[in-house]
C-alpha cells in the first residue's frame, strides 16, 4: 500500500484541459470542413513506422530529433517527425488505390525531440493539405485559394507571399552560379537577421560586386505584383515559363475574388526545402511579426525514394501550424465559439433522474447542448457549481413546474419545455 | 542516385485510405456530437509519457506489450496503452483547476506490442467517456443512458447487460469466500468458454458442493430486471444498498425511455478489473456474438496512486471500441454517409480555373462540397475520372453556358448556377 507516483508529464509535451481542447477541436473542425468543401479527402498513417522510412536520404538535424528505438520485435522503429515522409511512403505504398489528381489532407501529431528551450513542443499537430499527380497552374492556384478560404473563414486577414524558385534558379544559371544554390539560398535567407550589408558582404564574396548587386535587386523587388513579376523576369533573362505560372495564378486569383491577398514577394525562397516551383508563406495582416502561420509550395517527385519506377508523382502542398494559429486566434481575440454546453438541469430531487433526462432530451434534439446535474444539494449551491462552469442558463423541475434561471441577471422565469427550447435556440443562434 | 527504400508499414499498424479515414471522422463526429449534447468535454493527454507512470503497480502483461523506450535525455519512457491511466495521471496532476462532478471524454490513439495473430492492431483508437467526482445513481444511470442514446444515434439496436460488483461480493462473504474473490471471478469468467459441469467442478474444489450451487444460481438468474434483482438480493443476504443502486437505475431508465434496453445479467463481473460497483456491458441485438462494444462501470479510487492526499475520487465510466463498432457498421450495412464531395466542376479550359472556383463557392457555401478539376483534358476522360472517385455529378461550364450531368443516367441538362445549388441542396438533404 502507500505506493505514490508523482504526477508530471515529459517536458515538451502538454495536457489538453477541456477549455483548451474544445477550442483546438472546434479549429480544426472548421479547417476541415472547408477542406471537404473543396473536396479534399482525409487519410491517416502510423504514429511509429521503421526507423528507415522516415529518415530515407536524411542526415543529422533529423537523426537527432526523432524519437527512435527497438522495438519488443527487434525492429529499429520511430516516431512520425512530420506528415510528409508518411505521406510519401503512402504514396509509393498505394499508388495503384489512389485516383489522381490526389487531392488529401492530413491532421495529426508529430513527434521530435528538440530543445525545448525557445518554448518549442515535442508533441504538436501538423495539418497537411496537398495535390498530387498535377503539374497545373490550375493546382497551385487552388492551394493557395484554399489557404484564403480558410482563414477568411477563421476570421483572419491574410497576405500570402508568392515566389517561384525557378526564376531565381534561372538568375543564378544566367551569373554561372547555378553550382551555388545552395550556398546563395543560406546567405539570402540570413538577410532579414543580419541586415542588407552584411548580406551584400557575404554575396559578394559567393558572386562578386555585381552579381550581388543583382541578386539583392531581385529579392528586393518591390511593388505590385505584376511589376515585380516583370521587374524579375528581366533580371532572370526574360520571358520564360516560370513568369506564365505566376502570371496565371495571379490572374485566375483575381477571376475568382476581389482585391486577392496576393503579394509576389522574390524574398521568398522557402531555404533547401525540397520545393521546386511555386513557393509561397502566409503571413497575417494584424500579427505580421509571428511569421508565417501556412507555407508551401510545388515539388517535383514526392515518392521517388520509395518507387522503384521512374515516373515521379509532382504535386503542391501546404502546411498549417496550428499551434501557431492559436496563439495569434487567442491573442487577436478571435478563437472560434464552442458551441459548448451552456445549459444545466439542477438536481431538485435526486429521485427524478430519470424524469430530468427525459425533460432535456428535447433541448439535445433541438442542438441545445444540456448537462443534468446528478447531486442533490442546495439550489443555491448548484448555481455556484454552473456559474463555475461558465453556463449560463440553469433549467429548475420543481413538484410539475419549470423555471428557467438566467444566471447573468439571477432571474428565474417560469416557462414550458417548449418555450425553454425555443428561447434557448434563439439565444444559441445569436451567440 | 538510385536511393531506394521498399515502402511498408510495420505489422499491426495500418494506413487509412480516404474512404476507411472519412467513415472513422464520421463515426467519431456522430459520437462526439451526443457526448457534447450531454455537456461531456473532451480532453487530451500526451501519447509519450514516463514509464513509471504508465506502468504504475501494473505487472507482467503490460509491461510486456508497452512500447517502451529510452529518449534523448535518457529518460525511461512509454506509449500510452490505454487512456484510462493517463486519466488517473491528468486528475491528479490537475485536481484544483477541475470543476466536479467532471463529465470528461477523451478520443485518441493508444499503442500495444502485442502478438497480433488474431487480428488484432498494435494501434488503435479509443474513446473512453466517465464522470468523476458523484457517488450517486443518476451518474451510473447517466453513463448507461449515454451508452443507449450514442448507439441508436448511429443507428445500432443494443441491450446493456447490467449488473453490481457488490452483490456478488455479499455472496461470498456471506460463504466466508470473501478472501478467495479473485479466484473465484477467474473460475467465473471461463464459465462460457469451459461450460457449466467444468465450471461447477472447479468451484466445488473452491468452494465446496454447496456454495458452488449458489454461485452458479446467482450468476445464472434469468428474467425480467426486477425478477432476476430479487433472486440475487435474496442469495446474497437480502435488502442491501447495492439493490437498491440497481433498482434505483432501472427506475430512472424507465422515467427516461420506453421499455429500455436493460437486462440485468449477473453473470456479468469484468472480472479483475479495477470496478467496484456497477458495471454493463454493451452487446448489438442484430451482432450479440461480437461481444460487448461498449463496457464499463463505477470504480473506487480514481486517482489514488498519484495522490498524496487521501479523499479519493470516484467515478463510473465507459469506453467504446471504436475498430469493432466500424466492423459491426459495416456487416450491419449501418456505415454513416459520410457528407463527402459528389459534385466536380470539369476542366473545359484551363485559363478559366479562377471562373470555376468563383462559380462553386456559392455551392460550398451552401454546404455542398465541389471538387474544381485542375486538368484540361477530353470530357469523356474527365467523366470517367468522376465517376472513379464516386461522384455523382459534374458541371460543365462552356462559353458561358451551364450545364449539370447526371453521372447515374449520363445525360447533361442546363441549369443556372441557382437552379444547380438548389438542385444539390434538395439531393443533399434527401440522402
Amino acid at each position: 500500500m502507500a505506493a505514490y507516483i508523482e504526477p508530471r508529464v515529459l517536458k515538451g509535451f502538454r495536457d489538453f484541459l477541456p477549455t483548451a481542447e474544445i477550442v483546438r477541436r472546434s479549429l480544426t473542425e472548421k479547417i476541415e470542413a472547408v477542406f471537404r468543401s473543396f473536396g479534399f479527402v482525409p487519410i491517416d498513417t502510423p504514429a511509429l513506422e521503421y526507423a528507415d522510412i522516415l529518415l530515407g536520404k536524411g542526415g543529422g538535424e533529423t537523426e537527432k530529433q526523432i524519437y527512435r528505438f527497438t522495438d519488443n520485435g527487434e525492429r529499429d522503429v520511430a516516431l512520425r517527425f512530420d506528415l510528409t515522409v508518411p505521406f510519401a511512403r503512402f504514396v509509393a505504398l498505394h499508388r495503384q488505390e489512389l485516383t489522381f489528381p490526389f487531392k488529401r489532407y492530413h491532421i495529426g501529431k508529430v513527434w521530435r525531440g528538440e530543445n525545448t528551450q525557445r518554448g518549442r513542443y515535442r508533441e504538436f499537430t501538423q495539418c497537411d493539405f496537398d495535390i498530387i499527380g498535377s503539374d497545373s497552374a490550375a493546382a497551385d492556384f487552388e492551394i493557395i485559394l484554399l489557404i484564403y478560404t480558410t482563414m477568411k473563414k477563421l476570421g483572419l486577414d491574410v497576405t500570402i507571399h508568392v515566389n517561384h524558385r525557378g526564376l531565381f534558379n534561372r538568375l543564378l544559371q544566367k551569373m554561372d552560379m547555378g553550382n551555388n544554390l545552395a550556398e546563395v539560398l543560406r546567405t539570402v535567407d540570413k538577410l532579414a537577421k543580419v541586415g542588407e550589408e552584411a548580406t551584400r558582404k557575404s554575396l559578394t564574396e559567393l558572386a562578386g560586386e555585381e552579381n550581388a548587386k543583382k541578386i539583392l535587386e531581385f529579392i528586393g523587388a518591390r511593388g505590385s505584383f505584376m511589376d515585380v513579376l516583370n521587374q524579375i523576369t528581366q533580371l532572370s533573362g526574360g520571358h520564360c515559363p516560370e513568369q506564365e505560372r505566376l502570371s496565371a495564378i495571379y490572374r485566375y486569383m483575381n477571376d475568382t475574388c476581389q482585391n486577392p491577398p496576393l503579394v509576389l514577394d522574390p524574398s521568398i525562397t522557402r531555404g533547401l526545402d525540397y520545393y521546386t516551383g511555386v513557393v509561397f508563406e502566409t503571413f497575417l495582416n494584424d500579427m505580421p511579426d509571428i511569421g508565417s502561420i501556412c507555407s508551401g509550395g510545388r515539388y517535383d517527385n514526392l515518392a521517388g525514394l520509395y518507387s522503384k519506377t521512374n515516373d515521379s508523382i509532382s504535386g503542391v502542398g501546404s502546411s498549417v501550424g496550428l499551434d501557431r494559429m492559436l496563439a495569434a486566434l487567442e491573442a487577436l481575440g478571435k478563437i472560434p465559439s464552442s458551441g459548448g454546453c451552456k445549459t444545466a438541469i439542477a438536481c431538485v430531487n435526486a429521485e427524478e433522474a430519470g424524469q430530468y433526462q427525459a425533460l432535456v432530451a428535447g433541448l439535445r434534439q433541438a442542438g441545445i447542448p444540456c448537462e443534468v446535474f446528478t447531486e442533490e444539494t442546495q439550489l443555491t449551491k448548484q448555481f455556484i457549481l454552473a456559474e463555475k462552469k461558465g453556463l449560463d442558463w440553469v433549467i429548475i423541475s420543481d413538484n410539475g413546474t419549470l423555471s428557467l434561471r438566467d444566471l447573468g441577471n439571477r432571474k428565474n422565469t417560469q416557462m414550458t419545455i417548449d418555450e425553454i427550447i425555443s428561447y434557448l435556440s434563439k439565444k444559441y443562434k445569436d451567440a
